[in-house]
C-alpha cells in the first residue's frame, strides 16, 4: 500500500474540508490551542484493526506536530475496549480531526473485518476470498488494502490492471470465444485472460479459447462441482454471485480457487471506535 | 443538492480515474466505440432509488452524448425487478463508466433505504431521524443527501455549521454551563447551541445555562422520559447512542424530538442494481 | 482560524504561479541564492497587525528553511514605523516571496484596522459590529479571520451555515411570515433564522413568525428605535445598510444588538507595509 | 484578458466553494428549483463597469443554462441607477451565484473606476497611469484587466515577464551600474531593464549603465524635473511612491512618461451593485 | 485511448498555462478577438499522423467554438506537404493555442513514426515490438497510445499493472527462483509474472521457476537465439537493451517473440508540422 | 530554476501516480520496506548533467526519509561510466520511485547535452544559441533549465513574457510596420518587439518600424549576411529555421547575435543513466 499517494492526499483533503469546513467552533471555544494532553482510540466492537497509517495522515494534515503511536500492529484481531492508538500533543487539534479520521478507521476495519469472516469460513477448502471492482468510489486502493489485511486476496485494481470479460462483452462479441480471443489481441503480453461464464457450456467454451481463468457466475453448488471437473487445472477457477457467510463455506467445498465477494466493500458495517481526551 | 459542486466533480475525477486507469482493455477488445445501444439499470432488491443525477454525471463524464434517462423518482421506493434508468449510446462508453456510475448509485440507494426503515419504525411517534457526521470520507455531502431523500434530517453538516458541545469540550472546559457559555460567545449570532450530556444532573445545567438543543447520549429508556419532562418544552431534545431498527420505535415513545444514527450512513449495506446492455 | 486548510494553500499556490512566474529574474541576477542576510517588515501606517500566519506560509512555502518571527502580537495595533516581523535566511528567497507574502499582510490588515475604526465608534452603545459576505472571492475565511482581529464578530460564513431570509426569498414565497416557516423546515436544528425587513410592518410579521434575529435593512434611525421597541428581546436585531464611521454611533445609540457593514471586507484601503533586508 | 484560463476557473470554483458549501437553504426553501424568471444588475454609483464576463462565468458554473445578457459595454461609465446585466433562468440559480458573481463585479469595477480618476487627473499631461504588483493575491490577472478597462496600463504581470531592478537588488550587487550589468546578463533578450532609483546622482548611474526604464521612487516635483532634463530623452521615466489624487497632476507636468499607482489595485473601494428578482 | 480522462486535462491545463500566461500580447495587438477564417495544419515531414483528437482538445479548451477537421486518419503514414487538419473559426484563438497543440502532436507523431521503422524492420520475423516505461514524465499513456498508432504493442503502462522481476528485485530476493516464487504470492490472480535475465543460467532457473515471460537483457545474438532453444515455447521471450534500426531485425531473427526499445519514447526526434493561417 | 513552484510539484505526483498507479507489485514481493541500502546512479552515455533536484524531488516524494546526494555539479560534462548521484535508504522506496526520477533526469540531461553540443559549435563566432517556445507540453521551465545548464540562453518563456510578432501576425495587420506599431501599443513597457521577417524588404520594413530584434527566418547564407550589413546594429538580429550542428557554424560566422534551434527541446535524444542498488 502507498500511503503516500497523490490520491489519498486528495481524499484526505476532501474529507478535512467537508468536515472541518472554516473551522471547529465548539473546540476553539472550550479549548486554549496550546493545551496539550493525550487522547486513546479504542474498539468498542470486535475488529481486525485497518487504517491506522491513515488515521495518522489525517491527524498530521490538521496538525503536523501530533505524536500518534499504534498500540497494536495494523490487521490485529482485537477484543472490545483494547485500545488502539495513543495521540499526545494539542487537544484542539486532536478533537478538529477526530470525526474525520475516526471515520477513515472505522470503514476500512469494517472492511477488513468482514473480510476475516469470509476467510475463516472457508478455511478447511483451500479456496481464496477475493474482492471486486464495488468499492466506495475513491476508495479503490484502501479498500483493497483492507481486504488484504483481513486476509482476502485483490481481484484487479481497474480495468486496465487485468483482463476480464463480462457478460456483456460476449454479448457484444457474438461468442465466447471469439470475445477471448479479442481480448488477448488488445491486452498487454503480462496480464492473464478472464472470462465470466454463466453455463457448462461455455466452460467448455472457454477452455476451448485457452481462458486463463473463468469465472463461474451464480451457478448452483451442483454446476460448480462438474465446471471443477471439466476444467481439471487448465484454468484457475472464480466462483462469484451473491456469497453470504452462510453459503461460501459450501462453494468453497467444490473446488474452486477463488471465491469473490461484492459485500466485502460495498456493504461490511463500520467497526466501532471512540476517541477519548485524558485532559 | 448542488449537484454540480466541485466537490463533486473531484470525487467523480478521482473514481473514474482509480476505475478506469489507462483505458479498459477488455471493453476496447470486444466493441467498437462507435457502435450504439441501449442499456438499462435494474433493481435487484428492494430499495429507495437515490443518486441518479450523480449516476448521470459520472456516465457523461465518460461521454458527454450519452443520453441518460431516469425511470422513476429520485426519492421513489422500487420492488426488485423494477427498471430505474435508461441510457443510450455508445456501448463501449457505457461499459466503461458501468461500474464506477453503479458505485455511486449502490452506496446512495443504500443510505436512504436503511434511512426509510428507521423513518418507518418511529412514524407513529413523531419524532424526526437524523444523520451524524460518522459518513464516508469525502461523502458528507452525499451521504446526508441520501439521508433526506429517505425522509431522514440533516444534523449539521460541518464543525463550522452548527455548534454542538460533546463530552470531550464539557471535559475541557470544566462544566456543562462553562462549555456552553464559551460556545455562545465563540459562534455566529445565526447559530443554536447544542450540548451533549449523560446524565439527568447534566440535562439541569444544560437547561440552567439556555442550551437551545440537548443530546441524550446513551440513555436507557426511563432516563429518557425524565429528561423529557424535566425539559419540558424549554429545548429541542435529541436522543443518540447505538439505535437499532429493533429499539428505535421504543425510544421514539419517549417523547425527544431527534433521533440521531450513525448507522444510516456508516453501515448501511449497498442497493443492489444491475445494468444489462441490449447490443 | 485553521491556518492550513487545503483552500488557503491552493489560494497561496496561485498567488505565487501568477507572482513569480518561471522565476525572478533580478533576484537571480543580483544575489547569490545562498547568501544569507536578515529583513524586516516594517508598519508604514497605524495598523492592526493582522494575518502574520499567512505572511509566513507564503515564505515558507518559497523556501522551508526560512526563520520567521513574529515581533508583535496578531492583532496588535501598531504606530507607524514599527517592525512587526523580522525574517533570516536566503536573501533571494525572501526577495522572491516578498511581494506575494506583503500582498496577504496588507489585505488583512487593512480590514482588521478598518473594523477596528468601526468598533471603536459604537463602543459606548454595546452594539456588535459584524461582516457580511461581501469578501473577496476566494477570500471568506481569511477576510471574515480579520474582521475578527479587528474586535468585529462573524456574520454566517456561507449559504449553508444559516438561514437569512432576504428580499428577493420573500418575494418569492409572498410573504415573511411564509417565507420563515419554510424556511425552519428546510434548515439543521441548529440553525437560527434570521430574515431581512424593510418596514415596521413586516418586523411585525417577523415576530408573528418567531424569527429569531431581524435584520434592519436600510432603515432611518427613527425607524430603528421604533423597531427596537416593537420587538422587545423577543428577537435579536440586526441592523444595516450604507454603513458609515460617521452614521454607525448614531444607529448603535438605537438599541439594535448587531450592524452589519459590507465595507470592511469590500472597501478597506490597505495597510501600508515594507520589507527592507539588511544585506 | 484571456478569460477561460485555469487559474481563473479555480479562482471561480474556490469562490463558489466558500461561498455555496453544501447549498444554499434560504433559497431552497422558498424557490421551486423550476421556477424561471428574470433579475437586473443596477448600478448604485458611479461607474466604469468592468467584470461582466467573469460575472457571467460564475453564474454559468451554477447553472449552465442561465441566459446572461450585458446591457453595457465593458469598460463603460455609468450612472448611479443603471441596468447593466439582465439575466433569465431559474430563479433559484440565480439567487445561489448572486453573491459571488456581484463579489467579482463590484471589485473588478471598483478597480476600473478609480483607475479612470487617475487617468483623468493626468490627462492634460501626456503621462500614462500603471498598476503595481500590489494586487489581491490570487486576482494579478483579473485586477490588471480592470486597470486597461479603466484607462490605464499594466506594468509587468509577474517576476518573470520584465526586468525591474529595485533598491534591495541594488543593496545586494553593490551599486547601480552592477545590478544593471547582471540583470542584463540573465534576462531574454526580450525584456527591457528598468531600475529603481532614489537620488539624481543614481540617475546618473543608470543612464551610464545604459538602463532602458529609470524608476523615480518618492521624488520631490523638482527632484522629478531635474531628473526629466537629466535623462533627456535617453530612457522612459516612471514616478511613484505614494500618488494621490489630489498630487497625481502635478506629478505628471513634471514631463514623466508613466506614473505608477499602487492604490489601483490595493485600495480601490469596491463599486455598489444590486440585483433585484422580477419574480 | 480515453481521451477524456483527468489526467490528460490537467497536462492541457499546465501545458496551456505555461505558453499562454496572462494572454497573448502579439495576436491581441493585431488581431480582432471577432475574426474569423481558416487555417491549416500541414506535414513538413514524412510521418505517422499521431495525436490529432488530442490537438484538438487543445484548441477547443482554448475555445469551444473552433471547428476542427482531420483530414487524415490517425495513424496514417503522410508525406511531407500533406495538409492534416483544418479549422475554422476565430483565428486570435486559433494563433493563441498553436504552439500548445503542435507541441502534442509534433511529440505523439515523432513517437509513431519512429516505431513505425522498427516494426517494418522486424517484419519479416514475426517479433512484435514494445515500448517501456522511459516515457516523457506525464506522457505515459498518451506515449504509449503514439507507440500503439505506429504498430507497435505496449508493455505494462504502471509498476502495478504488470509483474516484472527487474534485476535489482533479483539481488534483493537473492535468486531467481525465490524472486520469481515472491511475485506470484503478491500479484493478482489474473497477472502474469515476468523476469529479467542476464544469463543463460538464470533462463533455466526463470523456467523451473515457472515464469511466464523471460526478458532478455543485453544479450548477443548468440546467446538470444541459445536462450529460444532452451525456453522451446515453455514462456514468452522478449529482448532488450540498445536496440537501433540496424541491429533489430538481426535480434527478431533468432526467434525472440518481443523486443522492447526504450528509444521509442524517450529518444524520437519531433515530427514537423506547420500551421499557416489564411487570414 | 524555482524548483518548488506548485507547476513541477502537479507534474511530478502525475507522473508518479502514472508510474506507480496502487503500489510496486515486484517491490513489494521481493523488499521489507524497512530494508536500507544504498543505490548509485551512473551515467552510461558523456553528458552534461541536468535535473539532479528534481530527480530528488522525485524521490523524496516516495519517502521523505531517502538520503540523496549529487556527486557531480549541476550542469557538468561527464564521460561514460561515472557516478552521478548517491541514495541511502530505504530500497524499496528506491526502486519505486526509480524510474520516474530518471525519466526526469534522462530527458533534461539529454537537452542540456544537444545545447552544448551547438553552443560549441558557435563558439567561434561569438551568436548564442537560443531555444523556442517547441517544449514538450507540461515542461516549458524545465527544459529551458536545461537549456541554460548546456550553455545556451532562454528565448521567452510563454506568450505574455515578450512580443514576437510572426508571419501568421504581419498577415493579420497587414504590413511588418502596422504589425509592429500595434504590438508596441499593447504590450508593457518593459518588452521590446520583436518582428520575423522572410526577405530583405521586411528587414527594411522592421528597421523602418524601429523593431528592437529582428528574426530572419529560413534565410540562406548570403541573405543573412547582407541583413547583418542593413542592419548595422540598429537590432539585434536572430536567425532561425531548421538548424543542425553542421550548418549552425556558418551560420554563426554571419555576424547574426542569436540562433534558435527548436531541436534543443523537441528533438535532443535522452541521455543515458542506470541505477543499481548495493543490497
Amino acid at each position: 500500500m502507498w500511503f503516500d499517494s497523490p490520491h489519498l492526499r486528495v481524499l484526505i483533503e476532501l474529507s478535512l474540508a467537508e468536515d472541518v469546513g472554516t473551522g471547529d467552533h465548539a473546540t476553539q471555544a472550550t479549548l486554549d490551542p496550546k493545551r496539550r494532553g493525550r487522547a486513546v482510540v479504542r474498539a468498542k466492537s470486535l475488529a481486525v484493526v485497518c487504517g491506522v497509517p491513515v488515521f495518522e495522515q489525517v491527524l498530521r494534515r490538521v496538525d503536523g506536530t501530533l505524536q500518534i503511536r499504534a498500540l497494536c500492529a495494523e490487521g490485529a484481531l482485537v477484543e472490545p475496549g483494547t485500545d488502539v492508538i495513543e495521540i499526545e500533543g494539542s487537544l484542539a487539534s486532536i478533537l478538529t480531526g477526530e470525526r474525520t479520521a475516526l471515520n477513515f478507521l472505522q470503514h476500512l476495519s469494517g472492511i477488513a473485518t468482514l473480510t476475516r469472516a469470509f476467510v475463516e469460513a472457508v478455511k478447511p477448502h483451500g479456496a481464496r476470498i477475493a474482492d471486486t471492482r464495488k468499492t466506495r468510489p475513491g476508495f479503490r486502493a484502501l479498500d483493497k488494502y483492507a481486504v488484504r489485511m483481513g486476509g482476502g486476496v485483490n481481484h484487479r485494481t481497474a480495468l486496465d490492471a487485468g483482463i476480464l470479460v463480462k457478460e456483456n462483452h460476449t454479448l457484444a462479441a457474438g461468442s465466447v470465444g471469439a470475445a477471448i480471443e479479442r481480448a488477448r489481441m488488445v491486452g498487454s503480453h503480462l496480464l492473464k485472460v478472464e472470462v465470466e461464464v454463466e453455463t457448462l457450456a461455455d466452460v467448455d467454451a472457454a477452455l476451448a479459447a485457452r481462458a486463463e481463468v473463468i469465472l463461474l457466475d451464480n451457478m448452483s453448488l451442483t454446476q460448480l462441482r462438474e465446471a471443477v471437473v471439466r476444467v481439471n487445472g487448465r484454468a484457475l477457477i472464480e466462483a462469484s454471485g451473491n456469497m453470504t457467510l452462510d453459503r461460501v463455506g459450501a462453494v468453497a467445498a467444490t473446488g474452486v480457487d477463488l471465491i469473490s465477494v461484492g459485500a466485502l466493500t460495498h456493504s461490511a458495517p463500520a467497526a466501532d471506535f471512540s476517541l477519548r481526551i485524558d485532559p
